[in-house]
Parts: C-alpha cells; structure tokens; sequence
C-alpha cells in the first residue's frame, strides 16, 4: 500500500448538473475532468477501481428527480458524479478479500476511476471467459432482474402464453429466452420494426410486435395471443398494461418489474381496466433486484451454463468512452438501445 | 310427488325491464305477479323451494349491463326474474337429498318460490341455531368472501397494519373482525359518521374515518397508519386504491375483493401510482368467492364457533318485502345499507 508513490492521473466523470423534470436531456449532465491517486487512504479497507464498462439503467432517470419525499433510491446530488452499475478492475485494495487485478462489478461512480468504500456491494467475477461487459447485462443486474422476475415472481409453468414488454432490451431479451427454456410460448413488444426482427430470428421469441405501429394494443395482442396471456412480465406500464389487463386469463400473473413509459411524465397515467384483476383472479406482483443480490452465485452459475450452452445468447449496445455518457442514458427513453445499452470506458 | 295435487299459489318477483348504463333506478326493474304451482315437474331432480330472505349484492349491478363480450358473470335477461343469493325452505323436491322442510341457501329468483333445477349449487343450512338470514350474510356468501380473501389471499401475520374501505358492509365489517381475532391492528373506511361509529363501537376497529369528510384521502390514511398499512383489503378502489398505494409499506398486499366505486361509471377511473407496486414490492391480488365454495363447510363451521364464542358480530339491514328489493339493491351504491344488505320476503 505504497500511497505516498501512488501515480495521480486524470479522471474524467459524468456529473449531475440540475435535477430533471420531465424527459432528461445532455444539458441535465456534464462532462467534468478531474485527477485522482490511484491509492486507497491509510488503513481504510476501501478499493481503487478502473472503470472498464458502465451500465445505463432505467432506474437512473429516477434519481435525477429532486423528491421531496425520499424515494427508493436516493436521488442523485447536483454537482456529484453519477453511480452506476459498472465492470471495474482492481488497481489497489485495502481490503482484505481483494488485490490489485481483481474483476469487480458493482456500484461505481460515472467516471474512469473510483474508490469504493461500500465493497459490501461489490461481486466478484467468476466467469472471465465471457466479455467482461456481460457484467453489465446478461450475468449482471439485468440477468438476475430478468430470472427472478420471471422464475421467482411469474412462477411459469410449461406451455404457458408469455407476454414480455420492451422485449429486446436489457431484461426483456432474457426473459423471452427463459420462458422459451421453460417450454413456454412467448410473443414480444418493442418499438421498431429492427427489433422485432432480433426477437424473432435472434432470441427465438415465437411472435412480437411493434407497439409504434399498431393501432388497438388490445387488438395487437389478441391477434397474438387469442387464447390469452398468463404471465406478463411488465416492463413499460401506461396503456399496455390496461391492453393486457383486457387480455389476461384466468389466474395469469403479472410480474412488475418496471413502467419505464411513466419515468418522464410529470403525472403517471391512470390504468383503468383493474377489475379484471377481481373478474380474473390476477396477481400483480413488484419486486426489486437487489432483494435478490443474496442469491447472485446461484443465478450466476444458471446463466453461465446457459450461455456455455447456447441456450442464452444477448445483444449489447455499446456506446464509446465515458463522454457518451449522458446520450446513451437518455437514449434508454427513446428506444435508441438495441439490446443491453452500455458504456464502455477502458478496454482493459 | 302428487304433482297433480300440488298448490297453485301467487308468485310475484322482481324481473329486470331494460338494461342498464350508470346508475341503476328503479324505474329499470319491475314487480311482477305471477302463479306457480308448488310441484317439481315429474321425473325431475329439481327442489321447489319458498324464499325467506333475498341477498342484495354489488356483482348483481354487473349483470344489468348488456355485455358484448361475455362478462364473468351472465347478464339479466330483461324481462326474466333477476337471482341471487337467498335462504330458502324446501316445499316439494324431486332429489333424493333434499325433503320438503329442509333449509338450505344458493342461487334463487328474486321471487316468492323458485324451482331450482341446478342444485349442485345449494348448500345444507347446518346451524339453524342462528338467525336465517345470517346465510345471506356471515354465513353465506359474503362471509366466505370476507374468510378467503383475507386469510387466504391477504395472508395476516399478527401484528400487521390492515385497512378495509367499505368497511361497515356485509364483507368490510368481517374483515375487520377477522383482523382484529388475528391480532392485527385494524382501520376502516365507511360513507357516513354513523358507520364509521358502528366500526369503533361494535366491531372493534381501532379506528375509522368517514372518507366522504376526508378532503386528501392520503392525509387521512397517513394520520391513520404512519406506520404505513401491510393489508389492503379493497372494496372500493379508484381514488381510495390510489392513495392506499401511496401509504403501503414494503412487501404489502392488497387482496382485491371488488371496486364498487367503479361499477356505475360508463369508464373506469384510471389509478395512477402504480409505480407503488414495483418499490415496495407489493402484491395485488383478486380472487373470487365462487372459487371458494369447496371450502365452505370448513368455512361454515369457523364462522359458527366465532359466533358461539362471541368473537364475531354482525349487523344486517333488512327490506320487508320482495317489492322492496330494487330499492334496497340500487341503495347499495349509495351506501344507504348499514350492515348487510338484505330482503326479508317471508319470514317461515
Ligand atoms: N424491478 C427491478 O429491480 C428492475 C431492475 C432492472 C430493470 N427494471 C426495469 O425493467 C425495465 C427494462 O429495463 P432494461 O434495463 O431492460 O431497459 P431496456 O429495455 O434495455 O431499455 C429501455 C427500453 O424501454 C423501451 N421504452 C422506452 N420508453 C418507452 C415507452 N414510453 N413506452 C414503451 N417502451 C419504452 C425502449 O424500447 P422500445 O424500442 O421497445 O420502446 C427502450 O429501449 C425498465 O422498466 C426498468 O426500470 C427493473
Ligand atoms: N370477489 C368476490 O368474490 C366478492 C364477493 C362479494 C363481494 N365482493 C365485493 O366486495 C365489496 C363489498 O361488498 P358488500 O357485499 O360487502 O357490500 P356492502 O359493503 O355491504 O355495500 C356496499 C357499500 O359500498 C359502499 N360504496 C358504494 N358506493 C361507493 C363509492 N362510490 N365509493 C366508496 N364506497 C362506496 C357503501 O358504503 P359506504 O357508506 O361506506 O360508502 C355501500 O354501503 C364490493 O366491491 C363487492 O363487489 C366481491
């Protein structure tokens, strides 16, 4: 822990310039350069990360919001360099359980270079055989969102009618793979006519959609599913959850996971077609990711063997250099992504 | 069967003229009289049995709507008598399980005597020691709803924080009882100074609160649970749904039984804080009595040991007389019934 030596370099980050109302656009964030020592302080247990790939997540557009009452997540400080999920590489450790090259993933700051302190949430990387960036998505956050929401919330049965939103993003491709694993029958939505070709010929989704181009949402998904749904897996919220309320059978569930069509409004839109929640005995169930993180080597291991397999393959996005930040996260809200949107930093 | 020699007798009932949009008058029902003779057609297993008491129930709203699409439950023929629930004598039966003189409740015309040709869906009246009527109500269907859809839906641990809306109706004031025998701490929602004292002073609520006084329902929800609520028990929904959500805490559940407040609109409000359901990882859950029915003999007799022991009360509304059922139903959706809502046609 030779700090009085540690090399200062530059350090370029992603701020927060003003909270956001309505959708976020680049002038909300800031490109700042700052320099940092590669060195974690004197008998701290924190750890010095390079920032390898960062993550840009939905949820993010949450903590750009100045709320009165705290949120779920806590909101982002002007001035202070955004956090993201991220795939870093040990540079120096004051912590016992890890050493300089080290592959981490975890909280990190929006920048190239980050000190941990938190290690609690950080995970060690078990499978290097893979693109390190698939930390991000598939063995990542969205992977464990993608099987706990379906597994854990949907609970699917074989031959069951599988409906997934936002389908070839981050969490929906997975989920459209899993259900096919399951032996379910699986259509998706998203929101071009590219993407919708990758569900079909790429993730093996048996139907999909665009939602842009259809006229009657509820007619859109009685065309694909005329016997009706049993698992939705809810990813964008508004008029295609009362479109699938309309369309739900008997006892189906809906796994909530996220209502990313609300994120930028200033008044959510009202979901009227809920009786058929009583009329259908529907669950509607929410859940968070990180009540999973507990069971991550579990799921870890499932999905490296799915890859090593075949049965899973995933679709990234990659945006170049942590100045193409602040773009790619706001193109999360205009279906700009193709795939896991991400960002990578350093190649190594 | 001494079909020849059987009784003609008068038979008036209530039939539906017209369906209905928004709501309902009495102008769109009509008292009819007719004959019956008190025979079952030879050869037949059918029951004619006399009714005692007729069940007025929200559900029976649904049915007056002309539907296009097949709704859950088969509309009102206009012109044909209307059904419901009713507690009933047998007078003559063509099945080997039912003798003249035999108590039993389930699905009958809103008339002076049916001849019930589906009996599989009548049940035997076991505890004849409480009142009749109480099969309309704590012993019948709505107490099966209030059982299930608590316990089995809501799933109480002792010591949670439940809020029931309609709360002094045939359902809501079980619920409560059934909430505080668990140990839950109980609040209650009603639409008028008088239920909300009934809810204090009779059912043992620990407290309640007249939301029609309410000017911010979610104001009145924080003052009543700061700790914020486990169990929703809904009847209601709308705006009430929307500022429950707002005060749900981690991992609640709301076991939705109905959403009278939405029944006699041409559509549905639209609920807004959806998002609720992701951060706090609620359920939302509806369910159906008729699902339950298998399970009413267990039923019937926990019901009856809580009344024996004292633990459970119940207060009933009674209309006199078949010609007062289509008031008594359309007061439903004015809240006009304190207690269960019932129509007294004969008593014995
Ligand atoms: N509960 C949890 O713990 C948890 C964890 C991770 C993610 N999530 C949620 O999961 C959902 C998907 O996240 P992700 O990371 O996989 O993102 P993603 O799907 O990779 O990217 C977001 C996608 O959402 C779609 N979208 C954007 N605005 C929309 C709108 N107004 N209506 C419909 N679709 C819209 C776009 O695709 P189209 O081109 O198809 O419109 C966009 O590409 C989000 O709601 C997120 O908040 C929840
Ligand atoms: N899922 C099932 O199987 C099942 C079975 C039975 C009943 N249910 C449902 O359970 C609920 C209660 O039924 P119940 O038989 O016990 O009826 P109830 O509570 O005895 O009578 C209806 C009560 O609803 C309240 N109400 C009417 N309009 C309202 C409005 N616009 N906003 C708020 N409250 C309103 C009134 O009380 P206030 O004076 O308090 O406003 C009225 O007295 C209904 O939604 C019903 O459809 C469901």
């Amino acid at each position: 822990m030779a700090a009085a030596a540690a090399m200062e370099v530059c350090n370029k980050g992603v701020t927060l310039k003003r909270h956001v109302t309505g959708y976020p656009t680049e002038a909300d964030m800031e490109l700042v350069t700052g320099t940092v020592r590669l060195a974690v302080p004197p008998g701290s247990t924190a750890v010095m990360v390079k920032n390898l790939y960062l993550s840009c997540d939905p949820y993010m557009r949450s903590r750009m919001t100045r709320h009165e009452v705290p949120s779920y997540v806590p909101d982002f400080v002007p001035g202070e360099v955004l956090t993201a999920f991220g795939v870093s590489k040990v540079v120096e450790s004051g912590h016992p359980g890890y050493k300089a090259g080290d592959l981490v993933w975890g909280m990190v700051g929006c920048e190239e270079y980050t000190l941990i302190t938190d290690t609690e949430s950080l995970f060690k990387i078990s499978h290097p055989e893979y693109p390190l960036s698939y930390y991000t998505g598939v063995l990542g956050m969205p992977g464990l969102t993608a099987y706990a929401g379906f597994f854990d919330v949907a609970k699917p049965k074989k031959g069951e009618y599988v409906f997934v939103s936002a389908a070839s993003g981050a969490v929906g491709q997975l989920v459209g793979q899993l259900a096919k694993i399951t032996g379910c029958y699986v259509v998706g939505s998203a929101g071009s006519d590219e993407k919708v070709n990758l569900l079909k010929t790429k993730f093996g989704f048996d139907d999909a959609f665009n939602y842009k181009k259809e006229q009657d949402l509820n007619a859109a998904l009685k065309r694909c599913f005329p016997e009706g749904i049993d698992i939705y897996f809810e990813n964008v919220g508004g008029a295609m959850l009362d479109a699938v309320l309309l369309n739900m059978r008997l006892h189906g569930r809906v796994s909530v996971c996220g209502l990313i069509s609300q994120y930028n409004l200033e008044q959510p839109e009202g979901v009227r077609n809920l009786f058929c929640v009583v009329t259908k005995r529907i669950r509607v169930e929410g859940f968070m990711v990180t009540e999973y993180f507990g069971t991550y080597s579990k799921f870890e291991e499932d999905m490296a063997g799915y890859l090593k397999d075949g049965k899973i393959t995933y679709i990234e996005d990659f945006a170049e250099g942590i100045e193409n930040l602040p773009g790619a996260l706001i193109g999360l809200f205009y279906g700009r992504n193709i795939g896991k949107q991400l960002v990578a930093v350093a190649r190594e």
